[in-house]
Formats: structure tokens, C-alpha cells, sequence
């Protein structure tokens, strides 16, 4: 099973919510503990990211805030707040679909993950995968075009 | 009033709770809209940091994720999670109490509110206060020694 396409499975979702288009799964020993997607709009919440509710509820499932051997698989590199989940989290590794050029703090605007100035390292594998974009530029332009 | 000294009490009442002692008030007009403090352990989540909470309950006081014109008072210097968060939510202002030398991101370790890479930029004000810091020597000292 490709867990970035559970990851794309709910940007989609988000899509359909008129939400940026953005999703997130955590999985620990090939198991998917917790999946969400962007609902920022719907929760009128500024920390409601698909990292963040992901992570969350991972924390909820396991009972622990350390989520030591968990891996996220995420459709969008994620801003300088969910790098940041993703330190306090102790997540072992990060999977990421595309990058975002104005606020990606995992190698494009900053880099939160590998950091000579923080103690922890989290391991980045980046996945391109064109769906992951598409998705975004979909969303952007349809929204461009609404608003005219 | 002091809103500083309100997130202290915030501190305390985590630290009553065996939690790193940090508190937050989010206020707007000169009312506060929202307090929290740091309740990672209880609550086992490596998201529930004082100034996380106190944005998420701001949120839903105005029902809005843009908390524009609302200013934050923290006891510690927020991590790059929580400065983020801040980032995300758009406060106008965050009064901090301490410095966070291990991993603060206002100026410590990083600077993601003031920082050439972000095009958005958070006025930080430092308000030094001594029992600011000294609740968390405390707390560090205590724990120390109970661990003994």
C-alpha cells in the first residue's frame, strides 16, 4: 500500500471542503495509526493543518506524547508550526509529497528538521509525487477564478 | 492588571502538576480572552503547550482562526512549534517573559517571527521577570532531585 496516496486520499477530501488541499497519515510498523486532512475553514482553528490533527490524534491512539517509530507520510512540506509538532513529537521520519516555496520549513524557506542549532534530527525523505502539486495549483486556480 | 503576572499563575497551576511550569494569556481590548498552561503530560499530547492551548481557545472565543489585533503574554519564550502557531494565528504581538537558550525561537536559538525568509513578522516584546524564570529553576531542581 502506497501511504502517500492515503495521504493524497485526504487532500482530496480537504479539496472537496473548499480547504487547501493538504493531507497527512502517521504509521508505525506499517500500520496507519492516524489519517486528516486541512481543516483550518471547517474548525475556523489556525492549528487545524492535516500535520497537527494527525499528530493529535497518533498522540491519542498510542496514549503518549512521544511518538518515537512513527513515520508521517505528508502531501505538502510542512510550515515553520508543524515542523515544529513534528520536533516536539519525536516522529522518526518524514515522507513528503511536494515543497512549499513560501513557508516550507523543512528545506525550501528554513529548515527545522536538520538544524545545527537544535539538538534533535528528524530524517526527510522527500517523495515527489506530481498528484501532491497538482492537487494545490487545482485548488489555487479554481479559487482565483471564483473570486473574480 | 498585569498580564504577565496572570500567565505566571498560569505557570504555577503546571507546576502544581508536575509540568514544565509555562503559562499564556491571549487578550484583545484589554480583556482576556484565553488562558492556558503547559499540560503535556496530562493531557499526553506533544501539541498542548501553553501558548497552543491558549491559541486554540482564542479561536473559538472569537470563532475565527485569524486572531489579528490579539496579543499574547508567555512566561517562556515559545519553541519553533509554538512560534509557528503564532505565525499561523497572525497575533499581533507576544510579550515574553524569559529567554529559552536550548530552544527558543524569538531570537534564542532561531528567529521565525522576525525572520527575512517569512514575509509575515510578529512584533516581539521582552518583558523580563525573574520569577519567570525562577519557577523553572524550581521545577528543574525539583525534578532533579525526586529522580535522585
Amino acid at each position: 500500500m502506497s501511504f502517500m496516496k492515503e495521504a493524497l486520499e485526504e487532500a482530496h477530501m480537504a479539496y472537496l471542503k473548499g480547504e487547501v488541499p493538504v493531507g497527512a497519515v502517521i504509521v508505525k510498523d506499517g500500520v496507519i495509526l492516524s489519517r486528516a486532512h486541512n481543516r483550518r475553514e471547517e474548525l475556523k482553528s489556525p492549528l487545524a493543518h492535516a500535520e497537527i490533527i494527525a499528530i493529535d490524534n497518533a498522540s491519542k491512539v498510542l496514549k503518549n506524547w512521544r511518538l518515537n517509530g512513527c513515520e508521517m507520510y505528508v502531501t505538502l512540506e510542512p510550515c515553520p508550526m508543524c515542523a515544529g509538532a513534528i520536533l516536539q513529537s519525536r516522529l522518526s521520519k518524514v515522507h513528503i509529497g511536494t515543497f512549499d516555496p513560501t513557508l516550507g520549513a523543512c528545506g525550501s524557506v528554513l529548515n527545522l528538521l536538520n538544524n545545527e542549532n537544535i539538538s534533535r534530527i528528524i530524517n526527510v525523505q522527500w517523495k515527489y509525487n506530481d498528484e501532491c502539486s497538482e492537487i494545490l495549483k487545482d485548488f489555487f486556480k479554481m479559487r482565483r477564478k471564483s473570486e473574480k
